[in-house]
């Protein structure tokens, strides 16, 4: 349970210990304090958009050894509205999630908003189309103030993205905009039991990046640091080529660093070993909803008529919920190909608690200092056919 | 758990105790003794037609107090296939349930097919037209291997069902089948630890209806008897105008009476009063994922504006795992709305609960021997208000 004496002291809040470093890799062990409790890092946080992670309840996130939810302050937002949710008590007691949250600030969504989308230098107007049509105002500072009525305990600067492939001009811009914003956000944010992160962005450019992060770090003292604007189009190896250097050479050791909405485990598995903290990516839930899963033998699809009478747990190395519980692949294919909520309930149980699983055994091995070891072993498995 | 001591020996399967007789009511509490364990009467059967309670585990149906379940030998057989679940170790091992199921023949489905329907003595032939369109040819003989193969606790008869209303020369006609089939099911079902039930039928009937339970009575020693052919758009009062009779005055005492695929809390309590003691229905689960639920204050809809802001749990008198679990009618209102997974999952759990809950309740009442004033006091609560 989420006991007040998980909770770290108000002394602590925010900040972050290195507990372990790998001598052979920049893979890092960790712990963030936050006021509904320490989150070990590296880790995985599962998505939960509208104030639920799809099919899930806090009670078996719970159970999975989940440390700490996302959710996102555009969708909850507009419905059901940051007022509602702060005079029901806040996000925690809304959704009844004791443990640490983190809200994304929606920035990424505005930007998905694309031909309804108005930039200014004073913030961001786009046309809730996902819901009523009504346009959306933001400034730094409403976005803000959306963002402290959630109450979460991680939140997100307002910031830019841009797509991929870009113009320099329009990254060096999104860069400047985010900047600016950064330093907006920082004036407006007020809540002293809640960490507001910067975000660095700077598309595949590793100056841009680079002058992004020095921003953020002359501007303010954020608490840790959001990495921003990957995972727009680009393939693996573009995106190593800057997001390498920037975590493992111009981070700040003390600090949270947390890649955004990446990705499938072997990036994740690759991303720790550059000196990653924290992942959110709503893969899980989705391909669980689509019929597939994670797995030491690789990304199945249960849909598939050759598990229809295959007898064995979704993955026999697995000891989530659905595994442990003894449901078969077959069971599991059938409720697949029936569209029953069950097989989107089962699978999403297992890869949420497979990629949970996976950076628990990835914090281990940084602490016993045999990380390349196990990214080599990774990279030869079965498992990292994941895509 | 369903630990072996809660099982009933082998002498007793299938034998019906009567606990206790209410004094001025009809209603009757018992246990039916079966291979998976002991079911109190009277008693709600929560539907899993397709292996699967739509949107609940079984982990949850059992700490919610579920001791039976019911699921569907057509849908079943058609998909994955009877033979496959055979191989899977039959349906229990299938779905991971190791508490007592029922399997209903399927009939009823098969009348339910209308235009693509073809009746003969020899069977029931129709277009399976919600899979794959092709024609599915029943005899008895089949139904009975099919079911035996499933391998439920509990089966029941190839029946033949009629709408309502029905000219009375079509309802004897169904009542002539459903006997002679009931004589070749009986003949055909062999397997011991499996009890098979056969159905009454005979429309609004009363004389109809007690030829087809004289003539099951006659032709073989049934543990149990399901009740067919209501809930077919009838009205509540023309239902129990033959429903009350048939059970209170013609059904033996000493075996179980299951009122098949009936109906709202309200139908429940008062068919109890008449001595049903076994039911399904789908409204549960259904009602549950259309966002309503069943309360103390009578029916909800959650969807309602009104409940946008409402902090109580979804019914205030209820135990079940929503509820208890602190889940407020507004962030029910605001998953249902946004027609996320959860809001189906905890309205589900809510409703089964509810009515499990009820049935608990009644047979307290009953031994108690207040049945009467227990029906009285529910006709004046807004419980009853739930259709
Ligand atoms: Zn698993
Ligand atoms: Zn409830």
């Amino acid at each position: 349970g989420w006991g007040r004496g998980e909770v770290a002291d108000e002394g602590r809040w925010f900040t972050y210990d290195v507990v372990a470093t790998d001598p052979a890799t920049h893979a890092r062990a960790g712990v963030f304090h936050t006021p509904h409790g320490d989150i070990p890092t590296p880790i995985f946080m599962p998505v939960g958009t509208k104030a639920t992670v799809k099919g899930l309840l806090p009670s078996t996130l719970e159970q999975m050894g989940t440390k700490i939810l996302l959710s996102n302050t555009y969708h909850l937002s507009m419905r059901p509205g940051a007022d509602l949710v702060a005079a029901r008590g806040g996000l925690h007691d809304f959704m009844r999630w004791q443990g640490p949250i983190l809200t994304d600030s929606g920035g990424f969504q505005a930007f998905s908003h694309e031909e309804f989308f108005r930039l200014s230098d004073e913030g961001v107007r786009f046309r809730a189309v996902d819901y009523d049509g009504s346009w959306v105002s933001w400034t730094p500072e409403e976005n803000m103030r959306i963002a402290q009525q959630l109450g979460a305990d991680i939140v997100m600067q307002l910031d830019q993205c841009v797509g991929w492939p870009a113009p320099r001009d329009k990254v060096e811009r999104s860069v400047e905009l985010s900047s600016m914003w950064a330093d907006r956000c920082f004036a407006a944010h007020t809540r002293p039991d809640q960490a507001l992160f910067g975000i660095v962005q700077g598309g595949m450019d590793l100056d841009l990046r680079v002058r992004s992060l020095r921003h953020l770090q002359d501007s303010g003292d954020f608490p840790g640091y959001g990495i921003g604007g990957y995972s727009v189009g680009e393939d693996q190896t573009t995106m190593f080529e800057s997001l390498a250097p920037l975590v493992s050479e111009h981070m700040p050791m003390g600090k949270p660093r947390y890649l955004m909405g990446v990705g499938t485990p072997s990036t994740l598995v690759h991303a720790v070993g550059c000196g990653v903290d924290m992942f959110d990516c709503v893969l899980p839930t989705r391909t669980a909803r689509m019929g597939t899963a994670f797995s030491s033998e690789g990304r199945l699809n249960l849909k598939n008529a050759r598990f229809a009478t295959d007898d064995a747990p979704i993955d026999p190395a697995c000891h989530c919920p659905a595994c442990a519980g003894g449901f078969t692949r077959a069971y599991v294919h059938h409720l697949v190909r029936q569209r029953e909520m069950l097989g989107s309930i089962l699978l999403s149980q297992h890869n949420v608690c497979y990629v949970l699983d996976l950076m628990r055994r990835a914090r281990q091995v940084i602490i016993d200092g045999t990380y390349a070891d196990f990214v080599a072993a990774w990279d030869q498995s079965p498992a990292s056919r994941d895509w």
